[in-house]
């Protein structure tokens, strides 16, 4: 089950620092160019390098899929290279019709065997109700996103509460079924996380949106997480994986971890 | 420009007709098994057998990224194989931030040459502005879908009117940008067409929902399209490519897509 394994990754590796593994190769360091595959091995690199510090790891697709072919292997590769004692997270946010959300699935949670994946909310229960199915996985639903369009519809007024608090009631709803549900919660919406918070106390919340995109760590953490500290995953990726372009970049990106590690951990101390 | 090329298409073929390329090896008449590449094969056949009747196909990428890495060769075939008076319509409903959702514009627009794309519009903006910037293609930005869980949200109350026309409303103000955009309304809801028209008269519509899914051809046909009888996509395609488990598949889907193109026309002339 995702849940438990997240809490003992959690408590285990004292972390609540998910990566985002969104290689780029106009943003890899350049020597990398010269290697015969050199988005796995900077993916190795980094992963060799942070997980110990990370409970999970989480690869957005686009950035595999836009590869064409080779992206699938990449992303195969790199997922074998990922130890057990992290959880892998499809930054996917698919969301179709029921036969079209199951082939989605059947792919991510079979055959590349992810812990959990994000799905977007607008087409419904049947829509999400593939992935609920598989229920040792988990399964993230946008939420509130971090990207300055969720102000678009996400905080339209749906009767007495913007729209985003009644996809959280939903979502916890659907989570009866098999308690494998969670909620996408950008860190650039920090005063919102205490309301999701409340409505959806038993949902682990991913957490994009710290590092480059701006988010307050700070409150983030402090609204993000349950009353023992835990049940979130804070996700940083740019500000880890591109912490240097030189041949120090994995060393780098451990130092980068471990400063958002310490950052994280003394927010939920003083909690 | 993909409304020119939809315009012309439609007139010239006089038809309104898209088939949905959803190719299942579970599906597919068993004998192909045989073959060496049974999916290409029946992609192959049924392109060839119905190109002439309809104005575009729209291959769902689930179908595709589910097989992993040789579907997405199987993709690029099948898209090489589809002649050049017949749009392609990516049905991909993606959705990221900016930076993901530009990769995924690059792989659709540029490296597969797709015409059109559907896009889900939860995360707003900035999440669909990366494929508008492609003008020459067109985006549709899924407005009311044909399953069951569009009862979810989609309809939810948001100040004056459901969640779906403030959908369309915004995608018409994104419009004037490029002239690009469409909307995905689903065949299953044919009473809230005449409104989204309404709304945004400008836009073209994709709208699945018809075979299968049980949408009302009808009232689809009369309320989706404009003033000439045209602007409107109507897809079918379970029970047009799977019309047949026999050897005659071929002719089976083509005599399927002749009677749905005439059964279209018929309903435009008397509009």
């Amino acid at each position: 089950m995702f849940k438990e394994k997240l809490k003992k990754y959690t408590q285990n590796k004292n972390s609540l620092l998910c990566i985002g593994l969104d290689c780029d190769i106009r943003k890899i360091p350049p020597f990398l160019l010269e290697e015969d595959d050199p988005l796995f091995t900077f993916n190795r690199e980094i992963i060799e390098a942070t997980a110990d510090l990370a409970i999970a790891f989480k690869p957005n697709i686009a950035f595999y899929e836009t590869l064409g072919p080779t992206g699938w292997h990449l992303l195969e590769k790199t997922l074998e290279y990922i130890p057990g004692d992290c959880l892998v997270i499809a930054d996917a946010k698919r969301g179709d019709i029921g036969n079209s959300a199951r082939k989605y699935a059947d792919l991510y949670f079979q055959s590349y065997s992810f812990d959990a994946i994000t799905v977007s909310p607008y087409m419904g229960y049947d829509s999400i109700q593939p992935f609920i199915e598989y229920d040792d996985k988990a399964t993230f639903v946008l939420c509130l996103t971090s990207n300055s369009g969720s102000h678009d519809f996400q905080y339209l007024n749906s009767g007495s509460e913007p729209l985003y608090l009644k996809i959280a009631r939903k979502v916890s709803e659907w989570n009866l079924e098999k308690g494998n549900c969670g909620l996408v919660v950008g860190a650039t919406h920090p005063e919102n996380l205490s309301s999701i918070r409340e409505v959806s106390p038993q949902l682990p919340l991913l957490i994009p949106g710290i590092g480059t995109q701006g988010g307050n760590l700070k409150l983030t953490v402090q609204y993000g997480t349950d009353e023992k500290g835990e049940g979130a995953l804070i996700n940083v990726s740019r500000s880890i994986i591109y912490a240097s372009p030189d041949e120090n970049f994995a060393e780098a990106a451990r130092d980068k971890a471990l400063e958002y590690k310490h950052a994280i951990n003394a927010i939920r101390k003083v909690k």
